[in-house]
């Protein structure tokens, strides 16, 4: 491990958070709110510790994928650690894991809340939530593109989508990241400029724009997106969710003028298609519930776009629709937006490749001397990226089931902790029950919250960084 | 395929099941029941198809993997549909679907049923239905012993488990049969007389023996095991249950006097101390709703044992424990019994195989120079049954979400449609909520009985044998 790269590293990333916690810090100032003083502390040590490490670039500036996986691991966890403070010193939140959980769901891109009434919160407090959904959106993307690369099993896209995709961090990250955060910016001011247009007041349309651009979920109003009861507010949301969870590298496409390349994109075809199917299919089975069509369409195409999408945004209350739709919205959940989005879940590459496994080992049980391959966008998909993502899945299962089995131990019903369990580990927001859309995760204990957190992180950076920043050999001092 | 010997061992099968059928039909004129002729219909198609496919051995009777699971499949769905007859005759069923969904779940050992009042039928219905769960268990022990070996890359034992494991089908099969047959037989007619022992009524204590060996859990009261109320009872059953649920390899090596080998499998072992963690757990979790200790376990241990085993048999109604408790047990169900055994389920030899799996996969993300194998039992497993675990694995969970999603269609809450779908799958019987111990499966539509008929047989011959049965290349006439 190149130990003085990564406190380099997390030293810049240190500077970096103090630098995303001023707007939050003047906006405190500018409504005269005096929780803008919980971001004084924060950003001094902040400072003091970027200073410290983030100052002097160490000799030997390479590192790999075990590097990296450590570094993302670390920056999300450490930014969290310190972004929750404000939380803490504002004294709006009941407890400290309650200020863990919410700013680690806001990190993540989450958006599941412990705040019974966050429409009740000071402005600053309130931006800083919504903005670490953008931050969060940020580091995913160069997490996704250009740090998991550097694992040759681990990463799902690398020999078929073609892009700003690095080999190795430091020589090309600059150029990608910059691609990339400008493709993200661009869209998040469309975004704001659309919603304003909507008359979404300001404020509210820069904090659900970040809240979208992220696939996050945080609303600054506690009935959500449904408070501004606009067909047109509803839309825009809706399609602006399902362009974030598309693959970064496909806009990379476009803008380089190969726009019919990217709509060749086989996950991009799946994605369109199971979002049409799914709200296709829920518009139909709720339409008693809704006074036309055209209504029951408009509910269904946000709850589908806002879930596949991991976003979590409401504008219904789906805990009342019929049990078949509420299933669809579980199926999606666990489905995920596309691979190198901001979205989280179990991404629809990986979806297509398991099912092409299943197809394969059939066609391998039927005619047991037939050599086949499995093919992802016109490629041979490598046999150990098919066993990654076999193995990949089958943790994701048993993640799953132990975290319900843990925060089961608080009483609920079955129904609310599987649905919550999910909803935190995909990176989703809202679950059914009681952590339905008009709910909150606050009834849980905090070994639970602090179960679902761990869920929040494994979930965002997809297991293993997680596992190779908590195994004792990554803490000594000569591991390689 | 070799079509000849296929139809003369399905012919075998429907002769087997004409003698299998005779001693309903005894029982039924024994109590003057007039429902005993429903058995004749039956029997004549039974003797006539016997007959005519069953008597004349084909001179080739070579027959490979595909073959062996098409068989397997053919066996269980007509011995189903012709086993049905006498439920449809005989009157006591409110339509066909139901008939098949019971009878299915009787031959797959799974032990859900549509009956509001079992306990109302009369005997020979009764007594043919618990006897399926005795025939359905002998067919699994040959099944997953004689046949599932014929095919490399499916079965997880075959490396590691001595005993008397045949690798084509037809030299010894007969010999293992007899074997397993025995064993079989004298444990069943032990657990009647340790009943009898108990004051179990004589018919009541056959019955409930098939649904022991079977590991199926249809009973003759409404009330389950409850009915009973007898400590004796209870932990006999339990004890039973847990004999059968483990690999009958190993009763045979007890047999031939190695059983210190038998007592150092590693699947033995997980199974026991899984056991042991999850009734102790419980009986901690449920102390207060018993009056002491010693009760809690008595439940706790009756309620692990039937669970894990995937028997069902019921002695508390479990939907009241507490919500951890009903987790635990969702747990069990998913793990089910040992490879090898009467009991369904993931079986607990293939969740140790995924566990090393998973750490291989770390070991090799942390060190990804060192060269690592998967040792099962003391042995090295081979890759490609590796790779048919993972795929086995996560075909498992999309059958269970795509089921789940299809019966949520009726309209019942979450936790009844997933934990109904569960127990179907895993061979159980009761879930939670509606489909609860005390509960049945009556409520559901057409299509979601015949769904989770479907999943019954799925689970029941892990998967594989279905789909080659209904791969529409081994219907054609020159399929190889």
């Amino acid at each position: 491990m190149n130990r003085k790269m990564i406190a380099y590293l997390l030293g810049r990333v240190f500077l970096a958070e103090f630098v995303l916690m001023i707007p939050s810090l003047l906006i405190g100032f500018g409504y005269g709110e005096r929780e803008a003083f919980s971001f004084v502390i924060p950003m001094v040590i902040l400072l003091i510790a970027g200073l410290i490490f983030g100052l002097k670039k160490p000799q030997n500036t390479v590192i790999y994928a075990r590097e990296g996986f450590f570094l993302v691991a670390a920056a999300w966890i450490f930014m969290a650690l310190i972004g929750a403070l404000p939380f803490c010193i504002c004294g709006h939140f009941e407890s400290v894991w309650d200020c863990i959980f919410e700013i680690v769901s806001g990190f993540t891109t989450t958006g599941a809340t412990v705040l019974k009434n966050p429409g009740a919160l000071p402005k600053c407090i309130l931006f800083w939530r919504s903005f670490s959904h953008w931050v969060g959106g940020m580091g995913v993307l160069v997490f996704v593109l250009a740090i998991m690369p550097m694992s040759d099993s681990l990463h799902i896209m690398r020999a078929e989508v073609p892009g700003p995709v690095v080999g190795k961090l430091v020589p090309k990250i600059r150029q990608t990241a910059i691609i990339l955060y400008a493709v993200y910016a661009v869209m998040t001011v469309v975004l704001i400029i659309l919603l304003c247009i909507g008359k979404m007041p300001l404020f509210d349309s820069i904090c659900h724009a970040f809240g979208t651009a992220g696939t996050g979920g945080f609303s600054v109003r506690t009935e959500g997106i449904a408070y501004y009861n606009s067909a047109y507010i509803d839309i825009v949301i809706s399609i602006f969710m399902l362009l974030f969870g598309i693959n970064f590298n496909l806009f990379y496409l476009i803008l380089i003028k190969k726009a019919k390349e990217a709509f060749k994109s086989e996950e991009l075809r799946w994605y369109i298609t199971i979002v049409a199917v799914a709200t296709l299919t829920i518009a139909v089975n709720i339409l008693n519930q809704y006074e036309n069509i055209a209504t029951a369409l408009r509910y269904a195409f946000f709850q589908v776009a806002s879930i596949i999408t991991t976003t979590g945004y409401g504008t219904a209350d789906f805990v009342l629709w019929p049990a078949f739709s509420q299933s669809i919205l579980v199926v999606l959940m666990i489905i995920g937006a596309c691979a190198g989005s901001t979205g989280g879940g179990l991404k629809v590459s990986r979806l297509i490749l398991l099912f092409k496994t299943f197809a394969q080992e059939m066609k391998h049980l039927l005619h047991p001397r037939a050599v086949t391959t499995v093919r992802l966008e016109n490629a041979a998909v490598n046999n150990s990226i098919v066993i990654n993502t076999l193995v990949y899945f089958s943790l994701y299962i048993f993640i799953t089931i132990i975290s319900t089995l843990i925060i089961s131990l608080d009483g609920f019903d079955f129904t609310t902790n599987i649905t919550a369990e999910i909803a935190c580990f995909n990176n989703i927001g809202p679950g059914l029950g009681m952590v339905g859309p008009t709910g909150n995760f606050s009834a849980y204990s905090p070994l639970s919250k602090m179960v679902l957190t761990f869920n929040m992180l494994l979930g965002r950076l997809e297991i293993f960084p997680i596992i190779v920043f908590f195994s004792p050999g990554s803490w000594k001092k000569n591991a390689r």
